[in-house]
């Protein structure tokens, strides 16, 4: 799919930089190179066959790179983009896996000013764990991906990041504007998240907990481990959407509750029938 | 463990009477019965080897068992005891699965009137689906076993319990008293099915939701496809504990809107440490 010469630079080689990584070497052609503050991790990279090359300053590996890949949180990317403009080639393509889109994307395509063609993007995979130790290439597989709809991208460098998600094993790829992302994201992600946090902050803890849970609290407090600096970001940056589903969560909640103290067994049987109806729809 | 002509009846062969089944079947030396409504479950049971007999009418098969494990809805737990009360053999136990005890133990005790010996457990361990198709050994593997600490239950008896929890495969076996159960549980199970009923049916369905989902929006809401019957039963029964639960998971969730309506960046990365802190020790 992609000519020779065609190297590729990840940005920040962690959980997700590092996944990319591995997925990518298996039908990449051209060269992956990764820029990361850690050296050691950038010797351990380059060692298990990762990655080509790794660099700590980011001009000689930009000169040389296609494509760019993005994997740093969100105001990092904005400070990335902003400190290295003029090393991108002018036909580049650059893509990021942020959590929220609208107010980057402004910033970015500011900076940029028609430099490199920003194509943003959000895979919605990824781990409760940090670091290239916990990256894998299978978390990609059969996940969604999402492709923010910009007028300034040229139709084929979407085309190539799309093809790329599909080699990479991702199995829908979905195409919507910033506003309709941050909107749809807030509700299936960041709720989600303040949701198992909050479940597992309101223990009060008079019991080991441990010894009485089934898989129903494991698997909704498994994303309870949350990295505080990346999360808090995407939650502030997206908070009126944040806000909205944390309300409409607690309407319904507070209708199970209602159901409870009248002791109506009906509104517990509809609401009950409601979820099982919706999530058999996936 | 157990000698010779020690049979057991299992009451109620859906997901979780033929899990019993089949992990029974491994190391149990005595016959093994089941007693349900439907015949044809009966006959796929018997052809699958997973029961020696099944029975529609409750007498032969009671008579005839030293251990009756009872896997029905805890109303219709009390009604089988109630109904075939005469059946039992004077020193059988009586073992049942039901997700909440206070109400159900009292009412069953007074039903027996030291006729029998019934030892309540709670197997943390299940599957979103119902039917002995959906049954498996394995869900038993490494779960958390809980049993009722009640004054008038034979030591032998409770010994024999927990040694079948062990042989089936269950790593950790806690004992305590049907008042702390239904507190803790209503906790580590009931408010996770609320919350994740609550988390589907908050969907403004605006958009195509599985196009945007990721692992936690998918383990969040596996619970939210429910049996109605049973968890409004559930609920019910243990409606004051829930409520506090509900309470304090909603305090909880509204400190992280509070965090986002003051843009206030430090109550968030407190509850986030927290709950990261809390869920590691798991």
């Amino acid at each position: 799919m992609i000519e020779d010469g065609f190297n590729i630079t990840i940005v920040g080689f962690g959980l997700m930089g590092a996944s990319y990584a591995m997925a990518l070497k298996k039908f990449h052609k051209g060269k992956i190179y990764a820029i990361d503050i850690d050296e050691t991790t950038l010797l351990k990279a380059k060692n298990r066959g990762l990655i080509d090359e790794g660099f700590t300053s980011a001009k000689e590996p930009l000169k040389d790179s296609k494509l760019i890949i993005i994997c740093l949180y969100p105001k990092l990317l904005v400070k990335f983009i902003e400190e290295n403009k003029e090393y991108f080639q002018n036909d580049a393509i650059i893509t990021d896996i942020a959590g929220v889109k609208c107010d980057y994307i402004e910033k970015i395509d500011n900076i940029l000013k028609g430099k490199a063609d920003f194509v943003s993007t959000h895979p919605m995979a990824g781990r409760e764990k940090q670091g290239m130790d916990y990256a894998d290439a299978d978390i990609f597989k059969n996940a969604n991906f999402i492709i923010i709809k910009k007028e300034n991208n040229k139709k084929e460098n979407v085309e190539l990041i799309e093809n790329l998600a599909k080699n990479m094993g991702f199995l829908r790829i979905t195409k919507v504007t910033a506003k309709e992302h941050d909107n749809i994201i807030a509700f299936t992600s960041q709720l989600t998240h303040a949701i198992a946090v909050s479940l597992v902050n309101s223990d009060d803890e008079k019991f080991n907990t441990k010894l009485f849970i089934g898989d129903s609290y494991r698997d909704l407090t498994r994303i309870a481990k949350i990295n505080g600096e990346l999360w808090s970001e995407l939650f502030l940056e997206n908070k009126e959407n944040l806000i909205y589903r944390i309300d409409n969560f607690i309407d319904r909640l507070e209708n199970i509750k209602k159901g409870l103290l009248n002791d109506d067994k009906e509104i517990l049987i509809k609401e009950f029938k409601e979820s099982s109806d919706r999530r058999d729809k996936f």
